[in-house]
């Protein structure tokens, strides 16, 4: 027998500020919501805090955190929920961890249909549960309708770096190669196309994925990797202009050698989109010594989520720290930061 | 000189949507606010994800996240940065944990003033310095105007939990002591007369402080404490159902002993509110075996965020377990859940 009078009502119910009390009916949807679908042992002993053991020998570890106010919630190819699983464990794999768990913190609308929020707990769960890193520990608050939209998500993951990994722009060097794992812009794109009701001879999906096996995999055969990244808001051009600034090279990419879908193209040109500047949600950018770049791409080519890769360019000597591109035309123009906001609410 | 063009204006400047971009106002307002501010070398390193080595010998850990949407952002005693900073490492205080690190992830309303943004960022970073728990990554999230209410900070904690050190309401026991640190629902009653522009003779101030120091003393002279919680949301009320439910046992507390300001008292009996639903951000409530009660007793007086300690009551017998209190005038009441809520956005 349950210790509520009546379940949750998941079909027609709503969010409501009891929900976020701290009193009976916030304990009863995280029993009925959250407990039950992430599901694991750490969870359910339900202390403010989640406790685990660390793996043996483990000496340094990675924490990451990012919000997601992605509109809409719900998009081809994903929604917040996998996202907010995907851009976290993401986050810890670019450093080198090995994602061990997550913690989850819900900002729900009054008002919010509990549906909707079962939808995205499963679709969350699932990514869990499939990338194989547990939530473990979340807070919920609800406030009045109007206050926020719908449901924001800020995830945080916690990981192991094996020992002899040490990664960071500031270990790029001139004459290094710069890889990506695959095509550009899909993850905006699908948004973009979303919200604006457009509608392409084939429907554009999110790229969202947990890139943490690729990264694995490329940091075993090739553990000279300089840096990893992965080009989400702010697109590839942010990722390049951070390893310029902060390692002291320029950049120079060959736009011919830059994977991008037609439609996706063909999109961004439509709605005047620089597709450098659009972001992903499952693509990474990798730097490694010269003489590792082959053996990396075809390690990345031999991994479902980077079957594309691509090397698109090199590390310069540049005291300016530019980056640029060789265009398809053969001519040369600058790679900017993204300046303004082109596509707010992405992720 | 700087790499940008210009710095911030934090005088009369206002977030927009460029801030959460991912492109270069966004890496300034990290380099000219977040990183200048919360100051630390991991922080520094701007990566996505924040690497450290974990002290030697750590063989557990414990990890909490919160979500903070308290509304006024500034109160009496204290600021959504401030205690989003407290409430986080109080989490991870009370699972036993001696808090390392935090994350924290900032969602943002498009025209938000800067100057209030810095105000609660220069309060987040006195109170991570001043707890000893730096703030070593996160997440800046940027919302259009009416799309969120102002700013949402959700903080995530990382500890190490001592060895033998194993704290859980499952393992609370018929006899023993229940113990709370200090006066009751200063927080949520600073907040409510905040808001609805109550004045008293005396200002009511938020009790938000960091219970590390605290616990980390108790559990020292005290190992054998059972279980640890701080009674935020939810008040004293929710702790003890909480305990009753996850033990199996019954509670039963002594209202004379509940210790609470003259002021607050008469604040709750003006506003109609229970205060033992009312939320505390500074308070922990202890369960020890009833031999040991008095020492630490003793330990918490000797803390200055203790000095008003008091045994509040047992742990008994009780199939249905339920909290019972034996009121002022002798009689007995049932102290259940919260049930509705009474105080939306308290933390």
């Amino acid at each position: 027998m349950s210790r509520y009078a009546r379940p949750v009502d998941f079909k027609h119910g709503k969010v409501d500020l009891t929900h976020g009390s701290g009193g009976r009916a916030m304990a009863q949807l995280i029993d009925e919501l959250f407990v039950r679908h992430f599901d694991n042992p750490i969870l359910d002993s339900m202390n403010d805090g989640a406790c685990f053991a660390l793996p043996a020998g483990a000496g340094r570890m990675v924490m990451a955190t990012d919000g997601h106010v992605v509109s809409p919630l719900f998009f081809p190819g994903g929604d917040i929920g996998c996202l907010s699983v995907h851009g976290t464990v993401n986050d810890v794999a670019m450093a080198g961890g090995r994602p061990l768990y997550l913690s989850a913190g819900f900002i729900l609308e009054e008002g919010f249909p509990l549906a909707d929020l079962k939808r995205i707990v499963v679709s969350m769960a699932d990514a869990a549960r499939e990338a194989g890193v547990p939530i473990v520990t979340g807070d919920t608050k609800v406030v009045e309708q109007g206050k926020v939209d719908g449901v924001f998500i800020t995830t945080t993951g916690v990981g192991v770096v094996p020992d002899g990994i040490e990664l960071g722009p500031d270990r790029i060097r001139p004459g290094d190669c710069i890889l990506l794992s695959g095509c550009i812009g899909d993850h905006g794109v699908a948004i973009l196309s979303k919200r604006e009701n457009l509608s392409f001879e084939t429907e554009i999906q999110s790229d969202t994925a947990a890139l943490h096996t690729l990264t694995a995999a490329m940091l075993d055969a090739v553990p000279s990797i300089r840096a990893l990244r992965d080009p989400t808001r702010g697109g590839l051009s942010a990722v390049l202009n951070e390893f310029a600034g902060q390692s002291g090279c320029g950049i120079a990419i060959r736009e011919k050698d830059i994977p991008i879908r037609g439609e996706v193209a063909a999109a961004c040109e439509l709605l005047g989109l620089d597709p450098l500047h659009v972001a992903n949600e499952g693509k990474l950018v990798a730097v490694c010594p010269p003489e590792d770049a082959e053996r990396l791409l075809a390690v990345m080519r031999a991994h479902p989520l980077a079957a594309g890769a691509a090397i698109i360019g090199t590390a310069i000597v540049d005291p300016q720290h530019f980056v640029q591109m060789e265009t398809v035309f053969g001519g040369r123009r600058m790679v900017d930061w993204l300046t303004g906001e082109q596509l707010p609410r992405i992720c």
